[in-house]
């Protein structure tokens, strides 16, 4: 059978979140993250350089971004792209199932 | 609501595949693929010339390759990837549901 990216979940009640990379090449890695209900540290901001396009793969989050009112709400099969250096937060992870994401952080040329 | 990669499946018996590009920068494209029961054509191989990472998001295919016997089973959540010029097939997708793909080309540099 193919890697499946559904298989070999964390524990439920595990501490932190998983992240394994699936493709790391120049400008470009691709990984799978795996959230159990954490969320962003209060007050703390993602800004990284590199553009980073993000799916949701299964459970729920709420993503923030700095220059919005509102957080957006993640459902299965929603994607969005983070341009470089715009802030960025998760507010919220499903806390009773596993949320699984795909990240492709990219330099772009 | 953020863009979800489920919304706006092609209608069952749909004649040909819908792709839909999602990213596309130098040396990188992310699209989406919906097939709802095709194949490639009896005989025919792809054979590209960039690496292509591919997930199975909903569905299920059978992926082969011809430097191997049998051809991979994907489910949702399957995913491998493509390197350049690899030749592979796609000998079947399921006929009575959508099979949603996100496929990665990228140029390696």
């Amino acid at each position: 059978m193919p890697d499946n990216l559904f298989a070999d979940l964390p524990a439920p009640g595990t501490t932190d979140e998983a992240f394994t990379t699936l493709v790391a090449e120049p400008g470009l890695i691709i990984e799978r993250i795996v959230s159990t209900g954490q969320a962003s540290p209060p007050g703390f901001w993602y800004e990284q350089p590199e553009a980073e396009w993000v799916l949701l793969l299964s459970g729920e989050a709420l993503l923030r971004f700095e220059d919005e009112s509102e957080p957006r709400r993640l459902l299965p099969g929603s994607y969005l792209d983070i341009a470089p250096k715009r802030r960025h937060r998760v507010d919220w992870t499903a806390p009773d199932s596993p949320t699984v994401w795909l990240a492709i952080h990219r330099r772009i040329p």
